[in-house]
């Protein structure tokens, strides 16, 4: 990248990150889910709508490669944050409550999709790509919602963190049998595909296991690295950070995504005595690469794709999508936390799919198993579903007395509307 | 960049910035300036010693693009520091002051330089390459040096920084004077070249003076806005480090340095009440970014050059770039400070060259003017230069029983070594 372009490339990522907040804070002000002014900077300022408009021969807003590189460390970080919220500890106590809602919140999307799709008169495999593609949930926009109404650290808060990390787990394991059914389509033994899915669950757990015994041992000898030294510095916050992209390399690596990796990561620091140092860095450096991640995730959004395209299979999956979720996460839910308005949170977190379904349907493209038309249905779906938990999580706060919501946010739902 | 390499980047910058606090923790032990640390980090990390040994199929330390992006724009961060710590007023002020040492402290060491390279029996074009590159000061290692005493307001600090500032701009209306002189020989009339220069100078001044003006109101403009909404967030600081990199890219438009663009925005900014919080941010921010600019500096010494390079070159340029600046800069500064003490300090600061220096070298080989054993001579006294002021500066002022030196200062020169 040539200089001139990087510092015009960093510009573009502040002016960026200057209309989301611009956007979140119109939003409070209409008592609207800030994080969807965020969503809307990006198709508004996206390469298709004002992002696109030529100023002289470069366009408003150039999506260079920089943008995409902070987006991408953003959504690492962002994931590293909500592993700092829960210990390894609380997610084996809840570990029962969280494997039955990831499970079942994984089966009932899977099958829904490919039941729907089939019925609509696709092919098996297209039909088993739609399924793959709804099963994990993307947890960044819940995850905000949750922050922005101090919910973190709630039950139900932490069911959809565990049960999202899970099922996101699942999902790729989903994907990968996908694909090798489609290199050899013989017949599999549900042992086979059973084995499978195990192996990447206890690589999973055995990473999360051993990460939270060793990590908290390792932060205490840097920190004793920093106590020699008189004069200030971050080695603990950057030895955090460092361990977070390690994790997303090595889970990467594993069959895991980079970002349950991150989450392990986060995780594993949360157990040791310094994480409220990294939870406090983290969140300073986050400010610089959290939000373009999702202007980039609403950035990719065309909007003349969605008005031009098969609306009878956006509105078959989009239904799937969210009553699968709802029903698959929201029941177990409520069965767990046996309180029926917490349980529906659950199934209002789960609803967004992200990146990872995003990422299943791209293998779908790329293969030449699902057409034009299937990808654009998913990836239309899977915006609609970022539009849901933010409304349906804050209305269920904001009508729940028994909740404790900070002032900021009963203030602003007091506050007239401007004009 | 691949997502699995990028994640792997981001372990590299981070384990580079561990490596470099250690080192500088080290250094404080033994008594040596904490950024020569970060630099032999470089050197010792670099390609050509540890950094490159293989582990399987990678180098320990990939010197990616990412950590190329981050160091440039922990450069630019730098700068946008420096000018925080001043205002335009206080520019003005010192205006004679300023000019005088920057002036001198170029002419001395471009006339120098070119009298001993045509000594030593080089053309007088490689003289004026040489003598260009030895004109710029790099204040970045000075800065960093100041900051460590807790000494960035004092009188000779401002100076120190209002000089380098200015000699950049000088050094880089010389480097496209030796270009425009090289593409046509014709001889010019000291009108001509009085001209050149004049231009840059008046461009710079007059953006100083109109930003000192316009980026108060704007931020004040910003503030209204965040404001407005009751949700913490950081408009004004991201607003600012916006301003940094917009200055740092028109700068390379109008011919300045991007660093003195920066340079030029934080010295606006300064002018702000919001200043302090804007200072915070970027400090905070500067953690992950600034530490690398050094760690690259060191990294792209080749010490094996070091070994094989012509040594009688290499102690002439370094013993002109070094006495040039002490009197050139010292002596002036010595009399305007009215204190001797004061005055030699500013002829330590000005010592250290840098990028600007290596830029004008760059273009010296890349035109075919100077070749390879010239360009590598003043790559190595560019780092010897660098190696000077933290010793020389430090010493100062711990010598100096009337400066205020923070306590961890004084306390680290107490404590015994360690072992």
């Amino acid at each position: 990248m040539e200089q001139q372009e990087l510092f015009r490339a960093v510009v573009d990522v502040c002016v960026l990150i200057l209309l989301a907040e611009v956007a979140a804070s119109i939003n409070a002000r209409l008592r609207l889910p800030r994080i969807l002014g965020t969503l809307f900077t990006g198709i508004l300022f996206g390469p298709y709508l004002i992002g696109g408009i030529m100023i002289g021969n470069r366009p408003f807003i150039q999506y260079s490669e920089l943008i995409y590189i902070f987006s991408e460390i953003g959504a690492i970080l962002l994931l590293f944050e909500a592993g700092l919220h829960m210990t390894f500890g609380e997610l084996v106590k809840s570990g029962k409550a969280t494997f039955t809602v990831a499970t079942i919140g994984v089966i009932i999307p899977y099958f829904l999709g490919l039941g729907a799709s089939t019925l609509l008169g696709y092919d098996v495999f297209v039909g088993m790509i739609i399924g793959g593609a709804l099963t994990a949930t993307s947890i960044a926009i819940s995850l905000t919602t949750l922050q922005e109404m101090g919910q973190m650290d709630s039950p139900e808060a932490k069911l959809i963190i565990g049960a999202a990390v899970v099922d996101d787990v699942l999902a790729l394991s989903i994907a990968s049998l996908i694909l090798s059914m489609f290199a050899d389509p013989a017949p599999r033994g549900i042992l086979t595909i059973g084995r499978l899915l195990a192996t990447t669950i206890v690589t999973w757990f055995v990473l999360s296991a051993l990460s939270a015994r060793l990590v908290p041992r390792l932060m205490a000898f840097v920190w004793r690295l920093e106590e020699i030294d008189i004069m200030y510095h971050n080695l603990v916050p950057i030895f955090s950070i460092m361990l977070c992209f390690g994790y997303a390399s090595i889970s990467g690596w594993l069959g895991l995504s980079p970002l349950v990796g991150a989450f392990i990561a986060g995780m594993a620091t949360s157990g040791s005595k310094y994480s409220d140092q990294v939870r406090e860095f983290t969140e300073k450096l986050g400010v610089m690469f959290v939000p373009l991640f999702f202007v980039v995730t609403g950035s990719n959004v065309n909007p003349y794709s969605m008005l031009t395209g098969n609306f009878l299979l956006i509105t078959v999956l989009a239904l799937v999508a969210v009553v699968s979720k709802l029903v698959g996460c929201g029941f177990p839910a409520m069965f767990f936390l046996k309180n029926r308005v917490k349980g529906s949170r659950v199934g209002y977190g789960m609803i967004s799919r992200g990146e990872i379904g995003l990422v299943i349907a791209g293998i779908g493209i790329t293969y030449g198993i699902i057409s034009d038309e299937v990808y654009t249905a998913l990836v239309v779906t899977t915006f609609i579903t970022t539009l849901l938990p933010p409304f349906l999580l804050r209305r269920s706060y904001l009508n729940d007395s028994s909740s404790v919501i900070p002032d900021s946010i009963r203030k602003s739902r007091g506050t007239s509307r401007p004009g």
